[in-house]
C-alpha cells in the first residue's frame, strides 16, 4: 500500500497539527493505513508550546504530495481547496475529518468524510479513538486537548458544542494536566506578537475564502491587549496592502481577538468595506472598528460576510 | 424544535427511500429530532416491492421544503445540489448520510456530514443504529437490506465493500428473509420494462452530472434481457431527444444492464459522444456498444465520464 499524507490546512493552527498527528496514529493503528503526518506550514507559537510540553516533534513541512509520489491524503481541520496541499486537485482524497463548513469541495470518487459542527476537529477525532476502541497516547491527549483549547479559546468561544466540555475533561485526565491552568498557558503562548514583524503577524492564523467571486482573506489574532496591537496598526496596514497586491485579495479583514475578555476589534481594508460594515453592522473608523463578544471566525464573521457579500 | 425533512435524491431508487426512511426513524430516537422522511419522487417498482414487502407507507412526496415552512434538512444517498430538493440552496443542511463523491455540494454553515465508500448509504444507517446501540425494527431492517441489495445488484457490484456481506446478512436476519431469495425477487421487481413508456423508461433511476460545464443525464435501468430493450431503441432515442431539448442536457448516456450475466449495454446520444466513445474505448454503432461487466453508474461509468469530459 502507497503511503497517505495526513495533514491539516495551510496556516497551521493547534487543532490542524493536532488532528491531523492524532489521525495518522488512529488510521495506522486501527485501519493499518501507511500514514505520515505533514504540515503546511511551520507550527505558531502555541502549538509550538503544546508540541514541546507533550514531547512531540513537529510534523515534517510539504508543499506537495505529488513531488513525493504520494496520491492519496487525508485532510484534516479543513475542507476548502484553498487552505489545503498545493497540488490537491491532482491528488485522490482519501478522507476528511473536519468540522467547518464545506465549499470549494469536490472528489471524483466516493471517500471517507466525517464532518460534526463541533468546537474542533480535535473532538472528533478523539470520538474516532473511543469508537475503534483504540487508547489514546498521553502525548496524543495533550496534542487533542491543545487543539480544542485553542479552537474555542478554552471552551468559551460559541463553537464550542455541548459535548465538547466532557472531551476536554477526559482528555485532561488522559493527558495529566490541569484544564484550567494548561490551557491559559496555551492560550498565553499564542500571543506574544511583539516578536512578530507585521507580515508575519498577519500570517499567523489566516485563511482565504472565495465569496461570491471575491477573494477575501481572514486573518486572527490572540491577544491580551488589543490597544497594544492598534499601536502597530500602521506597519500592519502596509503588510496587508502588500499580501492583498501580491496574492489578489480583494479584502483583507484582520480579527485582533482579546482572549480574556472574549472580544475583537475588525481591522478592514480591500475594495469592499461597505460590504464588511453592512455584515457586522457598525462603521469602521479609521479601518477598524469593535465587534462586541466575537471571538470565533467560523461562527461569528466568516457567515456574516458570506452573507454580506452574496447580496 | 422545527421540523426538519429527510429524503434522498430526486428519482429516488431503493436506497435513497430506504436510508431516508431509516435515518429519520434514527434521529427521531437517538437525536430527539423532529423529523419527517419526504420522498422527491414516486417510488419505482423495485422499491414499491420492498415497501409492500415489509408493509411500509411511502413517504409523501414534496417539491419544496420552503412552501411548508421548513428551513432544515437531512440529506440521504446524494449531495449534489441538481439531484436534491429543488429549494436545496434556501434551506440550511442540517446533515448529510452518503457514498457517493462529493460535488456541486457546499454550506454556509458547520453540519453533520458522514459519507462511507461502501456498497449503499443503507449500510451507512445501519451502522449508525449500532453505534447508538439502537434496536432495528423488522420494517426497517427489510428495506435497508433492500437498499443495500438494489445498489450492489445483490452484492455483485463493484461497489460492493468488504464490509457489506456481513450487513446483509445480519440485516437479512433480522428481516427474516432469505438474502439471496429475497435479493432476486427484489431486482426482478425492478425489470418489468414492458409496462413502461420509453419516457418513463429513461427516467427509472437517472442522475444528472455537471462534467466540465455539460450537463450530462446518465440513466439506468435493470433487466434479464438486454436485446428486448434494445428493441424499443427507436422510441427510447426520441424520448432521449426529448428530453435533451426539454431539459437542456448536452448528453444522454443510458445503462442497460443485464442483472444476470453483469454486463450492460450503453446508449449514448448528444453533442460529446466522442468523449463517450473515449470514456470507455469503445465504438459506439447505431449510438450503442457493449461494456463487459459494467454494471455501477457510480464506479464504471461516472467517473470515467468525468475524467474523459474533463480533458
Amino acid at each position: 500500500m502507497s503511503k497517505i499524507f495526513v495533514f491539516g490546512h495551510q496556516n497551521p493552527d493547534t487543532d490542524a497539527i493536532a488532528s491531523s498527528y492524532a489521525y495518522a496514529y488512529l488510521a495506522k493503528k486501527a485501519y493499518g493505513l501507511d500514514t505520515e503526518t505533514v504540515a503546511l506550514g511551520t507550527p505558531n507559537e502555541e502549538t509550538a508550546f503544546a508540541l514541546d510540553y507533550f514531547g512531540v516533534t513537529a510534523p515534517r513541512i510539504v508543499e506537495s504530495a505529488t513531488a513525493e509520489g504520494v496520491t492519496q491524503v487525508i485532510m484534516t481541520d479543513h475542507n476548502e481547496f484553498q487552505q489545503s496541499i498545493s497540488d490537491i486537485r491532482d491528488v485522490e482524497i482519501y478522507g476528511v475529518v473536519d468540522h467547518h463548513r464545506v465549499a470549494n469541495f469536490e472528489t471524483a470518487n466516493p471517500l471517507f468524510m466525517r464532518l460534526e459542527p463541533v468546537g474542533s476537529a480535535s473532538s472528533i477525532v478523539y470520538r474516532s479513538f473511543k469508537e475503534n476502541g483504540l487508547e489514546v497516547p498521553k502525548d496524543i491527549a495533550g496534542l487533542l486537548l491543545s487543539g480544542l483549547i485553542s479552537d474555542t479559546l478554552l471552551l468559551k468561544s460559541p463553537t464550542t458544542h455541548m459535548t465538547d466540555p466532557k472531551v476536554a475533561e477526559e482528555l485532561a485526565a488522559i493527558a495529566g494536566v490541569n484544564l484550567e491552568e494548561y490551557g491559559l498557558s496555551l492560550l498565553k503562548a499564542g500571543t506574544n506578537l511583539a516578536s512578530k514583524s507585521a507580515d508575519e503577524l498577519i500570517d499567523i492564523d489566516a485563511k482565504t475564502f472565495e465569496l461570491n467571486g471575491s477573494k477575501v482573506r481572514v486573518a486572527q489574532v490572540n491577544t491580551v491587549d488589543i490597544a497594544e496591537v492598534l499601536e502597530r496598526q500602521s506597519e500592519i496596514e502596509v503588510a496587508i496592502e502588500n499580501a492583498m497586491e501580491t496574492e489578489g485579495y480583494s479584502d483583507f479583514v484582520l480579527m485582533i481577538t482579546d482572549i480574556v475578555n472574549s472580544n475583537s476589534e475588525i481591522l478592514a481594508l480591500g475594495t469592499n468595506t461597505a460590504k464588511v460594515e453592512a455584515a457586522f453592522d457598525f462603521v469602521l473608523d479609521n479601518n477598524h472598528a469593535f465587534l462586541p463578544g466575537a471571538v470565533s471566525r467560523k461562527k461569528q464573521v466568516v457567515p456574516q460576510l458570506t452573507e454580506s457579500f452574496g447580496a
